[in-house]
């Protein structure tokens, strides 16, 4: 549907005001429903009554955007200040560097509390680390499921790091939810839409991750199935896309960071572990990602790469991660941004 | 795990015979387990046991076969003859070409009696037609769910051609299999892995689409995931993949047809109409589909498709799709192949 | 430039004729050039003489096209009946299909003159066979050049099969051509403009292959380039896109084929040994690239696959070539078309 | 061929040590060729001959790298500090940042003056500008050509920048060459071998843009087509590939540029306003490329992009490009780099 008005309000807006727009619209053969952008109301309306003045007795709204369809409640016109999603006491959004880590998967206890360690001391600012993991192969190892989450919340008493870990089956999105900080929605369920609506409905914060064979505007599509939900704790992650070039794992597409930047209110973050699919090049290619504008970063590390039961290779190693967040408080500075969480790591780079 | 053997064995085997395998095994060090391909024992074994001769008492196996890891049950060595699936009356992989037709959308109840005449008069072998609808957007119409199912149940009824119908949700497989001939995994979900497995559990056919962003490898490696429920009728089909070129919706994989043909025992279907978005490309793309060795054609036939909600711009219209199914008549002969469930199509073509 | 006008004319119409139009758009402001495709003459006029009616006393065109921009001289509405292109003896594009084999590079005398017997032997209208091998490497065999050149005249005069072979340098166009039945210009040289330019003006037909990073709007506008001097004996070439599925060499764009043959008046090949990479793959999707209505195929056959200097493991092996020509007389029967060249290919099937 | 052995040896080694070398190769039945990198020896062997240790009496070469195959000069272990290109007065690949920056093309006098006084006042230290411009359609606006040319050079004069230009057609180099400071090889032209041998026999630096459809090893591969003759002043030019995503022009490959880095000793250049094609995306693009290692950038600038006859919509206005210059240089420390050609080009950030 094209030619619509999106019309916000003010967060404390009473639902009669909202009601006598919806009113108004009806008596001027205009099709409106009352959306919610978490608790900012939003009327979507369609009509000849967007093209005429309104009858002074309406409250004013903030702001009337036109879009075109598809992309609604994420337009940064909606908010262009941006959103902040809170992750335990991480705050994606409000400018700062965050950085994520831990292992791919879940294995065992000492594995994920060794990693978890690694993650806190460096100043990351959530521990990331898979439960459920989607596979290929229904015969590789398909995550420790129920009792890895348990040991994810063991990691969280221990370090005071929130977790972030996936969910694949919309029967299970109340439970994770009932103990992760945040949920994490994987590229091959990017346009898992019976998934996403029970992500949204959760209230938990969400990381959508692009999927690797869809498009930007596409991403942007499926983070309105969470927003409708009246969710808007969303963060948007770059992977990377398939392309013919397979000397990397996947292409990260760093333009699309600073696309979705400037298309969204939605913070943005970027996992380069799984774009690159290479230890040697996670530094640059998450010093790009912050330079682009990401919010967040999303690094695999782990203790022992070499015996990691998913995805080991591409892990960094503790000392290379340390390095990393030093660079990464340096490179900051340079684009006027703090690194969240960290105070002095660039110290590490001076030690070696 | 790379080293893999595959022992098969006659399809009367006892249970008894596959333990004494097993037994056999375990003695030798040997890591193996059983699984069924349809009603098919096969061990999956690795270790020294497979590298010296099997004792004499134990059951011969009808093949050995090596396999990398992955892709085990739907390999082509296992069932040089390939596999017959059967939704319905319909016999797909024996050798005929059979065409499934019927709207996108179920959209109302005219509409689908409707086409379901045009599919039937014209010679398909099933009735195609989505009752849940995955779409980009929540904004979109999203299919008239169960009512849409119960009003191809009554399509059925009116022509006897089987029903084949997308299911979205690992929540309402049993449901929809309850009425269903056969189910439709979308390429959106072509990884979501608990959608494939409560697909395999419930004994009804599937056709697996490709993701557009997915390999054969990964097709393959997703198939097992309903194999191994022990549900051997599974039909792969291409939709076309996403690359640079956008002058069509997709670009068709050709070769993966043949390809996958020759790696699997499993049939293979072509949806040429959602691979190239546009109603003059249909007809050539499915007589090379044809000719690629494809045993089933999915073509999107609308009796107004300008009316159409969902995906209306690529359906032929009534008399496109019969001149199509005397083209296709025609061409079987040339490929001594047989178009299934038609008896003269071509003589449309003649009529004209 | 977009609202163009084509103003085609019949074949014998006298320049001055064709004066008198251009004369006619000069004093109504219209921007106006006189071009050739092949012989017919064609004005491209942009302005308001375009909107309205032409004096009587100007000589009739044949056709007015309405034309984008970049597609022009290339367009179907300009000779719908098609362009054949005659190489040697063979004629591509009246409604035959037609093989031309060989192998990919010359690597000797005996290599040559086997191959062209092998060619000859079962039907095909002419022999390929690069002199100038265009190498992703420095280090890898660049061809025989000038001398291959003559092996390949001497294989001509051998076996009668008209030659048909790569250009890589504008500098060698006019001595190449003065050999070659047809020249070949390569998928890494489709938009070396320079290198068109020259192969349009030396009159000899011929084959464009399409970009593995071009697509088929950028195809059609690399042709604009030879037929814009004059020359309307120009192939399409569909060899296979870069996608990320790297099962097959390239991915076939099979949509491509049918669209370019709606699209232009110019008869389109395909190159399913260069697609696939795989001999196992050549023959289905051959019959495929027939099914879609190629007029032409490229095929790399070669007596020892094995020894071969240049992509050797993907040429097909004598015995398989026949095998392929005989399922493709039998498949054009079922395509209404007549397999150029050939009496009796199919009756190498029924020797099996 | 697989398993070669390259021998780097001192730059002042004459020649008659390097061909006692080839001498002991020749009586162990080693193949070897002696190439150039620039002035630095390279013994290529392949035999029995690099198993053993060597006479004592030949020289010590400085080191021995093993190979694959194709890709040799290049390396980065025959050159671990990385290679120095100077373009006039430019050093690219000494570890600071370096900005050409101008008009995709030369289109008068008065246009290109002003856009090279834009680049000269925010701190470039080049001028590009498009002389002979390789257009998709051969109705599009072709460049000035040589008189193009002129115009460059007497740019040059009255900024003191040096000029890079692209080059098309093997029989223009010298010419070009004769005026040019560097040499471009567009991304069209990376496979055009012909054009590249002549561009290394040129003598001058090389920008060798990564063709849109290439891989990374494949743009390693075309390098070295100019290192073979003995030319080692090239840079590789990352310009963005063919992806299915087409909201940008191109995809940035972003990985590509630290993995070019890693591999080879070349200095390695990011064009932002071709990959993405849009204006606002080409700062945080840059710096992107700049934190992910590039040496330098080609930024599109145009005094009035508006009537620009090729590609004017990416460029950059001259205000936003000094604004880009501030954040870059800005950056750079935060990088531990040093833009080149720029002192306090930051403060123009503090005035806005």
């Amino acid at each position: 549907m094209s030619g619509l008005s999106l019309y916000s309000f003010a967060v404390d807006t009473p639902a009669t005001a909202t009601q006598q727009w919806l009113d108004h619209f009806d008596t001027t053969g205009t099709t409106a429903t009352l959306q919610h952008l978490g608790s900012t109301p939003v009327i979507v309306a369609h009509g000849p009554g967007t093209e005429t003045p309104a009858p002074d007795n309406l409250v004013a709204p903030v702001a009337v955007v036109a879009a075109g369809g598809d992309f609604r409640l994420g337009r940064r016109e909606l908010r262009p200040e941006g959103t902040v999603v809170r992750v335990g006491g991480a705050t994606v959004g409000d400018g700062s560097l965050n950085v994520f880590a831990g292992p791919c998967a879940v294995e065992n206890r000492q594995q994920l509390l060794d990693c978890a360690d690694v993650a806190e001391h460096y100043g990351a600012v959530g521990l990331r680390g898979g439960a459920f993991k989607p596979r290929t192969s229904p015969y590789s190892f398909q995550g420790l499921k129920w009792a890895g989450l348990e040991l994810l919340a063991e990691a969280r008493a221990h370090t005071g790091l929130p977790i972030l870990t996936e969910v694949l089956d919309p029967r299970h999105v109340e439970r994770v939810a009932a103990t992760a900080d945040g949920l994490q929605i994987g590229a091959r369920n990017m346009q898992n839409f019976e998934l996403l609506s029970e992500a949204g409905k959760s209230g938990r914060p969400v990381v959508l991750k692009r999927g690797f064979g869809c498009t930007v505007d596409e991403t942007l599509a499926a983070a309105e199935y969470i927003l409708a939900q009246g969710n808007d704790q969303v963060i948007l992650c770059e992977r990377g896309i398939r392309t013919f070039e397979h000397a990397t794992r996947f292409t990260l597409d760093i333009s699309a960071v600073a696309l979705m930047k400037q298309r969204s209110h939605l913070p943005v973050m970027v996992d380069p572990s799984h774009s690159v699919g290479i230890p040697a090049l996670v530094e640059p290619v998450s010093l790009a990602a912050a330079a682009a504008g990401a919010d967040a970063l999303l690094i695999d590390v782990h203790v022992a790469p070499e015996q990691a039961l998913c995805d080991g290779k591409q892990a960094l190693l503790p000392d290379d991660f340390g390095v990393l967040m030093g660079k990464l408080e340096l490179l900051s500075m340079g684009l006027s941004r703090k690194l969240a969480g960290v105070v002095g790591a660039h110290a590490v780079l001076a030690e070696r």
